[in-house]
């Protein structure tokens, strides 16, 4: 990779996260909320930023499939809304009871607990009433509705809830390799998976592409929880925008744990590997996706 | 009403909510959740009963305009689904922390307050999945998705979420009439406005016969909350199956609070008249709603 690639990519990344990010906050501002406390509530939460991996992926197909952002827009900012959902619930203190998210207070340090509840409820809400929106608009075409239910999959009892309850009651237990892999491929790699698959959908890709960009979905989801769990042993703070070590002290099961800080390496240089491969063999314009696996594999936050 | 009418309208109310229970249960059972606690403490919630007066006023439309309830039962399974999942979230400590509902103890005694969030969210989202479920097998037809569009509305930041949060917010209060009646419309009125008003999209209800439904719906809602709060004055602790005086404990803000009981029961009766006339103006097979209105007017839990 040159340093040009390198600056193209960083430059795309984040005039993808921008459009993201624009949409989201003007579906927020033009919401029709009943009370302007829960507006404002929703908004710190997705303003609180993040990395927008999610949605940039479904933008990131549809530049690889040379489709317009448009067609995928609405279902990314659906995921994003779904994924901050499922941080503030994730951050109450019946859960992880977490203070800070991304360098700022959470949500229910800022607004209280019940508010906090609510704001996450309204935020999933949302995310399928702009998805039904669509599929109206799109007069229920059948990848409309397609996309819209494997995001749904994704986001429930089949995927990343249940993902939530199989970590909570994990907790101060010891459990094995299989079953972690099981926790994160519920808990992050469903919701990582998911835009990818349903912005297939969405682009109408060909099936046999599609199968190679599975397999690259379920390796993204785990190699973006194995560097999680690395950077909570060896990351920076500042860059986190969090304490490192809040794992270990919540006696939460990672993969470092599991397997220590070497083999964790490599198996997310080995994956890695692997999610190029899978590119080559779908071969059209996939230099952005090529870039962004790398980073994500290489991020320090 | 004569006795034998009267013993109609309680078989066919049964019956009716008897079907809603059994598909309710049937969807738990057969649906993917990914963990064994968490679909039992959903199922736990469900099977905790109530009167099922959404879903049923879904199929009292469909009873009303001779169509088939399999028309809006899986409708009327999401709006229940989204009923209860408000209800363990309303019951949580950080909202109107309930030990009992229905006289059972409420899902986070149960389960544990992290557990009862998440089988909530789980609840919201499988309510929207069977939605788009259905508008898949309906091959996306414009009366489903309208029909999702009115429920998923109801539900979010434009309904009873918004509720829920201005109820939070009043707690302690003193509000004046227009304030409560816009809390309930939103907390309570929205979500039994929707089965009536998705039911009839669904059944493809003449326009101007929706115009008689949508003033008899919004009376219905307010009733149910009037009656709630009449109820909890001078109801029956064993047939409420929870105690009586807790919103004047919890300093809630009632109708009875504002207007007193007698006035109350004023409104009740003479919002029961007028929602009386808007079914005789629809005039098709209106019995059943008819009953029903006088019912949840007079009823005594």
């Amino acid at each position: 990779m040159t340093n040009a690639d390198h600056s193209q990519f960083k430059t795309t990344l984040l005039q993808l996260a921008k459009i993201v990010e624009e949409s989201l906050i003007a579906y927020i501002d033009q919401w029709q909320i009943e009370d302007e406390t829960l507006r404002e509530a929703m908004k710190y939460s997705i303003k609180a930023g993040g990395k927008r991996i999610r949605p940039v992926l479904m933008l990131a197909v549809a530049k690889m499939l040379d489709k317009p952002y448009s067609l995928v827009l609405p279902y990314a900012c659906a995921l994003e809304l779904i994924h901050t959902f499922s941080l503030i619930h994730d951050d109450l203190p019946c859960m992880d009871d977490d203070d800070l998210r991304r360098g700022v207070p959470t949500c229910h340090k800022v607004y209280g607990e019940g508010m906090a509840v609510l704001a996450g409820d309204a935020m999933l809400n949302m995310a399928f009433e702009i998805m039904f929106q669509d599929a109206q608009a799109n007069i229920g075409s059948a990848k409309h509705l397609n996309a819209a239910r494997i995001i749904a999959k994704a986001a429930g009892a089949s995927g990343m809830i249940s993902g939530q309850v199989l970590d909570l009651q994990a907790e101060g237990k010891e459990i094995a390799y299989e079953e972690l892999e099981k926790i994160h491929s519920l808990k992050t790699g469903a919701l990582l998976s998911a835009p990818l698959m349903s912005a297939a959908e969405l682009c109408e890709m060909d099936a046999e592409e599609k199968v190679h960009l599975s397999i690259f979905a379920k390796n993204t989801g785990l190699i973006f929880q194995i560097v999680d769990d690395i950077l909570d042993v060896v990351g920076n703070e500042d860059k986190l925008g969090k304490k490192i070590g809040s794992d270990h002290a919540n006696s939460k099961n990672t993969f470092v744990k599991i397997m220590g800080i070497e083999k964790s390496n490599e198996l997310v240089k080995s994956m890695t590997v692997e999610s190029l491969e899978q590119l080559e063999s779908i071969g059209c314009n996939t230099w952005f996706l090529e870039e962004l696996t790398v980073f994500l594999a290489k991020r320090e936050h």
